[in-house]
C-alpha cells in the first residue's frame, strides 16, 4: 500500500477552535493533487475551480474489471434534533484511515441542501477537525447539481401546466398538427420522443398522416386531471410562503387556476434519480418514465408523454458526475446527491459509491452516510440503494451519543435552540443504561442485513467515564449486545477531534484500551464479505414490504386510511407494486410518534397516504405529514454571512 | 502583434450546414489555450470543465497599469420578431479580426437565458460559421452565474415574506430580542450587517441594551407595506403559469396570503446588479441597497435592512467573475451577464469588458454586443452602461437586414413561427428604399454620442445585389447618411460564413468593392478616440431624463399616468433622481407602438408606470406592458432535444 500524497495531518489545538476557523486555518490541496492519488488523469475528470472536480462517470467503464474496495455505511441511532455528528464521524473515521492508517480511503457524502445554510441549520461539511474543505464551496452552489435538478424539475412542472391550457384551448386536430408541424418540405413527422408515447399507445405506425382520428386524439391529448397532479415545483431556498399557492391567475391563463406549492429543490424526484441511477441511458429512461400524474381515465402520465424526458437529461448530463474535494487531512471525498431522507431514501449516490469503490481498489475503504437514523437511512440503503446498486456493504457503522442514549432513557425533551436540560450536560449513568434498548434495535436490525456492526459513541466533554462505561456494561449485559458484530469490536470514538482516535479509545474485546475505529471497521471489513439479506422481496405485495418494515420498526400491524387503500389499489394496478418501499416517517422515533423514544412495540403504524416516485423507483407511503419546504426564523443565519471584499473570503458560515 | 496561436481558419461548406453540426465539426481548443493567448496563467482563472473558465476579477488589479484596446458596440436597426443576426455579426467580427487580421481581440456576450432554450427561441451562441462553442454549454447552466441569481433572488424574496410574517406576531421586544439573541455569555449584541440599517436610522448607539423603547421598534419593525412590493420571486424556465400567483395559503401561514409572481431570471434586479457592477466591494454595496418597496410610513426598505445583503452577496461571490469561452475560429470570448434589454439595461457586464479591454491591450480589440435596436441597447450602454464603467467605445457598428429595411419601408407583417411574404425572399427595391430611414435615425442618434459608426448589413440568400445597391444608393442620396461615420466607410457583411468577409464585401468609400468590416471596425476605432457626449445630463429630473430619450425616438412630447406621476414624485422625494434611466419600451418600434415601423414622429410618448433598480442605478418608466415571464408553445423546442447516452453529446439543441 502506498503512502498518500497528499495528507497532512493536523495541529491539534485545545479548546478546539471554531469550525470556521479550522477550516480556514488550512490550504486546501489543488483538487488534481487528490485526484493524482487516486490514479485519476486529468482527462478523468473536469475541474471546478481550484478545489473542486467533477469525476467522469467514463472511468467506471475504465475500471470496469478492476475490484471493489470495502464498502462501509454509517448509520446511527434515533437522533436527538440536534443531529448526533454522523457526517463528522464519517469524515472523521475517513480521515483515520487514510491519514493515519495508510489505507486508500473515499468518503462519500451527500451534497447539502442550500437552502438550509442560511436559515437556521447552517452548513453540513461535517466539524471540529473532521471536515470537507472549502467549506464554503461545499455548502453553496458546489457543481450545479442543485441547480440542475432545479431547472429539470420546473422544466417538467412548466411543461405540464401549458400542456393542460393548450389542450383546453384547441381541437384535436389542431393540437396534433402544432406537435407535428410540417418540416420545410411539407411533411409532418413525429420526434423521436414521441415514438414512445406511442410505442406506450401500442401504435406501431410511424408517419403522423397515417394516424386514424382515434389514434390522433389518444396521442396528442393527455388529458392530464389536474386534481391527480403530484409533480410540484421546487426552489433550493427556505420558502414557507410557497408551501401552497396558487398559480395561473394572470389575464393570459384564462382562469386556469390551480392550488399546488413548492418544495425544497432536495426534495425533487430528480435528486432521487440522481442518487439511484446507474448510468447517462439509466437516468434518461429513469427521468423519461417519472409519473407527475394521471389520465382522467387513470393513466399515469410521464415526463416522455410530455415530450420532456430528453431535455430533462441534457439538463442533468454534468451533474451525473460526482463531485471530488477533500478532508482537512487531504483524504477523497465524492459529494454527490442529496435526497430527502422521508419522501425519498436519503443516501449519497450509487454511481459515487461506484466510483469510489474501484478507486480505492480491494483493501481500500469507500465510507458512504445513510441519512437520519438506522430505521430509515440504513435500511433504504440496503433495501433500495443496494438494490439498484447490486453493491454489499461489508461494515455498518452506527453512531451514538451519550445524550440521545439519555434521551432514550427517559430524559426531558431535547429541543434545538434551548438550552439543554442539566441531565444531559451531568453524569446520568441510570438514564444511559435505559437509553441502551434503541441502540440495541439499531444494531439488531442492522446485523439482520447480515453485514457486520461496529458502533461509535461521540463522545461530547460533558460525557463521563462512567457513563461511557454503562454503555458497554449495558452492551455486556444484555445478550444481543454482545454480539454487536461478528468480530465482536465495539468501539467508541469521540469527537470533534479524530485524532483522539488514535490516542485512546474503548473496546471490550480485550483490555487493550486503544482500538480506534478505522481499526475496528477493517477489521469488520476483512471478517469475510457476507451474502446481503434484504428485509423483504420485491415480489410480494406492496402491503406486505409495508408490514415488513413496519415489523421492524416494532410495530405490531399496519392501519392504512381509505386514500391510502386507494393510492395502493391504483399503483397495483398500474403494475408498480414490484417496487422497493421508501417509508417517510419521523426520524425521531422508530414509531410514527416522535414523542415515543427508545425502543417502543406492539403500536399499530397508521399509513395516511402512499405516493410513488415512479422514475427513481419506489412507493412512499406517508406516516404523519411531513414538511417538505423549511421556512426562516426570525433571525436567520443570513444575518452573519458577508463576504470581505478585500479578500474575497466568507465570513459567519458555519 | 504576435500572431495568435489557437486560431483555426474554418473549412467553409455551401450550402452552410446547420448551426449544430457546424458546432459540432470543430474539437474546441482546451480553454487553458485561449487563456494562454490572452497572456492568462492558471493563477488568474478557474477552469470549469475542458472548454470553459471564470477569469478572476484580480485580473484587473493586477493589469490596472496597462492601457486599454479599442472597445466597439454592435447595435442594430429596428428588428424583426425573428431577430438581424446581431450576435452571429458581432461573433464574425471578431473571428474576422482575430482569425484573419491577426489583432488581439475578445468578444463580449451576454449569457443567454435557459428557459428560452426550451421555449421557442433555441439557443443564442451566434450561427452559421460564427458561433460561440460549445454551444450546448453556452446555452446551459454555463457556470452558473443565473443560477446564483436565482438563488440570491430568492432568498431575499423569501426574507421579505417571513420577516413580514414573523413582525405580525410578534412584540417589538420579542421580535428585538430575537434578532439580537444572547450569546453565551448572555450578552446580545448587534451582528455587522445590523450596523448598516443602525446607520439609516440615524442611531449611533452599540449595544443592544442601549436602544430606547422607540428605538427598538424603529429598529426590529421593518412595518413593509405588502402592497409596495416591487421584489418578485424568479425562475430561469418559460413558465407562463407563475406570471400570477397567490402565495401564503399554506396553513402554517395564518391566512398571511398575498397576491404576486415570479419573473424569468434574467429579469431579477441581481442581473442588472452583476451587469453594472465594477468590484465586489461594489456588488456588495449595490446588492444591500436594492430597494424591495417601502415601510408603511413610505421610506425605502433595502436588502440590508432585512440582513440578508451579505448572504446575496456570498451567492454572488463566483458569478461576478466573466466566464472565458471561444468562437468556432478560436478567439476568446467572456460571457457575462445577460440583463433584460426593456426592464434592464441589456448589455454584458462592466466587469468583462475592463477585462477583455486589459487584455487585448492597445491596438487590440474589444466587441460587446447590446440588446435590442440602437434606440434601447446602445442608448443604454452609452448612458447607463459607460456613466458607471467610465469607459468610451471609439465604434459603434449598427447591425441591419434587407428584410428589416423592407418591414420599415411599409413591408407586410413579419411574424415568427410563420412563413415570410414574397416581399421578403424577392427583390423588392423600393422597400428597401423607403425604409432606409429608421436605419438613418439609428446612425443619426447613435453617432450623436461621438463616435465612429459603421454599419453592417447581415446578408440573406435572397437578398439580391439590386437591394444591396439600392441602401448604398439611398445612403448617399441621403445627406445624414452621407455621413455614416467619421472615416466614411459603409461596410456590408455577408452571413452566415464569416469567410466572406475577406472575400468580397461592398464600400462606397471607394470603387473597391472588397472591404470587410474588420477592416471598417479598424479604421473607425484608429480614426481617433472622441468624447462621450451622454444624450443628458444626471442632475436634471427624472421627467426631463425620460424627455430627452423620447425625443430622440421622435416624440414630440411625454404623457404620464397618475400612477407614474406619484412613483416619479416619490422616487424623487426618496432621493433617487439622480440616476440614469432605463426605458422599458418595445423593441419593435421608435415609438411605444411596435405596429409603428420606419422612423415615426411626432408621437406623445405615453409613461404607464415608473419603476426603480436602485441597487443596479437606474429608474424604469413603463412605456406600454413588458412581459418577465415567457411562456411555452404548444410544441415547445424542447421534444427535439435529447441526449446521446453512448457518446453523452447534447442533440437536437439549435
Amino acid at each position: 500500500m502506498s503512502s498518500s500524497r497528499s495528507v497532512r495531518k493536523l495541529e491539534v489545538v485545545s479548546p478546539v477552535p471554531a469550525d470556521i476557523d479550522i477550516a480556514n486555518s488550512v490550504e486546501p490541496f489543488h483538487i488534481s493533487e487528490i485526484a493524482k492519488d487516486l490514479n485519476l488523469s486529468p482527462n478523468h475528470y473536469d475541474l471546478y475551480g481550484k478545489y473542486k472536480a467533477k469525476v467522469l462517470l467514463s472511468v467506471l467503464d475504465e475500471l470496469e474489471s478492476s475490484d471493489n474496495g470495502y464498502y462501509v455505511v454509517v448509520g446511527g441511532i434515533t437522533p436527538t434534533p440536534l443531529g448526533e455528528g454522523k457526517s463528522t464521524t464519517t469524515v472523521g473515521l475517513c480521515q483515520a484511515l487514510g491519514a493515519y492508517l495508510d489505507r486508500k480511503v473515499v468518503t462519500c457524502l451527500r451534497q447539502p441542501s442550500q437552502g438550509p445554510t442560511f436559515g437556521i441549520k447552517g452548513g453540513a461539511a461535517g466539524g471540529g477537525y473532521s471536515q470537507v474543505i472549502p467549506m464554503d464551496e461545499f455548502n453553496l452552489h458546489l457543481t450545479g447539481d442543485i441547480h440542475a435538478i432545479t431547472a429539470a424539475n420546473n422544466l417538467l412542472a412548466a411543461a405540464i401546466d401549458t400542456r393542460i391550457f393548450h389542450e383546453s384551448t384547441q381541437s384535436d386536430k389542431a393540437l396534433f398538427n402544432r406537435l407535428c408541424p410540417p418540416n420545410k418540405e411539407g411533411k409532418r413527422k413525429f420526434s423521436d420522443i414521441m415514438f414512445r408515447r406511442l410505442k406506450k399507445l401500442d401504435i406501431t405506425k410511424t408517419q403522423p398522416e397515417d394516424l386514424t382520428p382515434e389514434e390522433v386524439k389518444k396521442f396528442a391529448r393527455l388529458d392530464i386531471d389536474p386534481n391527480s397532479i403530484t409533480w410540484r415545483r421546487v426552489m433550493d431556498v427556505n420558502d414557507r410562503f410557497l408551501r401552497k399557492i396558487t398559480v395561473g391567475q394572470g389575464p393570459e391563463e384564462k382562469g386556469m387556476v390551480r392550488e399546488t406549492g413548492f418544495d425544497i429543490s432536495v426534495a425533487s424526484e430528480i435528486m432521487a434519480v440522481l442518487a439511484l441511477t446507474t448510468s447517462l441511458a439509466d437516468m434518461r429512461g429513469r427521468l423519461g418514465k417519472m409519473v407527475i400524474g394521471n389520465s382522467k381515465a387513470g393513466e399515469p402520465i410521464t415526463a416522455d408523454d410530455l415530450g420532456v424526458g430528453g431535455a430533462l437529461t441534457v439538463l442533468m448530463k454534468d451533474a451525473i458526475n460526482p463531485t471530488l474535494m477533500q478532508t482537512l487531512e487531504g483524504t477523497p471525498v465524492l459529494v454527490h446527491a442529496g435526497p430527502f431522507a422521508n419522501i425519498a431514501h436519503g443516501n449519497s449516490s450509487i454511481v459515487a459509491d461506484k466510483i469510489a469503490l474501484k478507486l480505492v481498489g480491494p483493501q481500500g475503504f469507500v465510507v458512504t452516510e445513510a441519512g437520519f437514523g438506522a430505521d430509515i437511512g440504513t435500511e433504504k440503503f440496503m433495501n433500495i440503494k443496494c438494490r439498484y446498486s447490486d453493491l454489499r456493504p461489508q461494515c455498518a457503522v452506527i453512531v451514538a451519543t451519550i445524550r440521545a442514549l439519555k434521551m432514550h432513557g427517559g430524559g426531558p425533551e431535547v429541543v434545538a435552540g434551548k438550552p439543554l436540560d442539566h441531565a444531559y450536560l451531568n453524569e446520568n449513568v441510570p438514564l444511559v443504561e435505559a437509553g441502551c434498548v434503541n441502540l440495541a434495535r439499531h444494531i439488531i436490525n442492522t446485523k439482520a442485513y447480515g453485514v457486520n456492526v461496529v458502533v461509535a459513541v461521540n463522545k461530547f466533554s460533558t460525557d463521563t467515564e462512567a457513563e461511557m462505561n454503562a454503555v458497554m456494561n449495558a452492551a455486556m449485559a444484555a445478550g444481543d449486545l454482545m454480539l454487536v458484530s461478528d468480530m465482536d469490536t465495539f468501539s467508541f470514538i469521540t469527537f470533534p477531534c479524530i485524532r483522539r482516535v488514535l490516542e485512546g479509545l474503548y473496546s471490550h474485546t480485550n483490555d487493550q484500551k486503544y482500538v480506534d475505529l478505522g481499526v475496528a471497521v477493517q477489521r469488520a471489513c476483512a471478517s469475510g464479505i457476507q451474502q446481503l439479506k434484504y428485509l423483504y422481496p420485491l415480489d410480494i405485495s406492496i402491503k406486505e414490504k409495508i408490514e415488513a418494515i413496519a415489523k421492524s420498526y416494532g410495530a405490531s400491524g399496519v392501519e392504512y386510511t381509505e386514500q391510502a387503500e386507494k393510492q395502493i389499489e391504483m399503483y397495483t394496478k398500474q403494475g408498480f407494486s414490484g417496487l422497493p418501499i421508501c417509508m417517510a416517517k419521523t426520524q425521531y422515533s422508530f414509531s410514527h410518534n416522535a414523542a415515543e423514544k427508545g425502543a417502543p412495540s406492539g403500536f399499530i403504524l397508521p399509513i395516511r397516504d402512499v405516493r410513488a416516485s415512479i422514475g427513481a423507483g419506489f412507493i412512499y407511503p406517508l406516516v404523519g405529514t411531513m414538511s417538505t419546504m423549511p421556512g426562516l426564523p426570525t433571525r436567520p443565519c443570513f444575518y452573519e454571512i458577508d463576504l470581505d471584499t478585500a479578500t474575497g473570503k466568507v465570513i459567519g458560515l458555519s
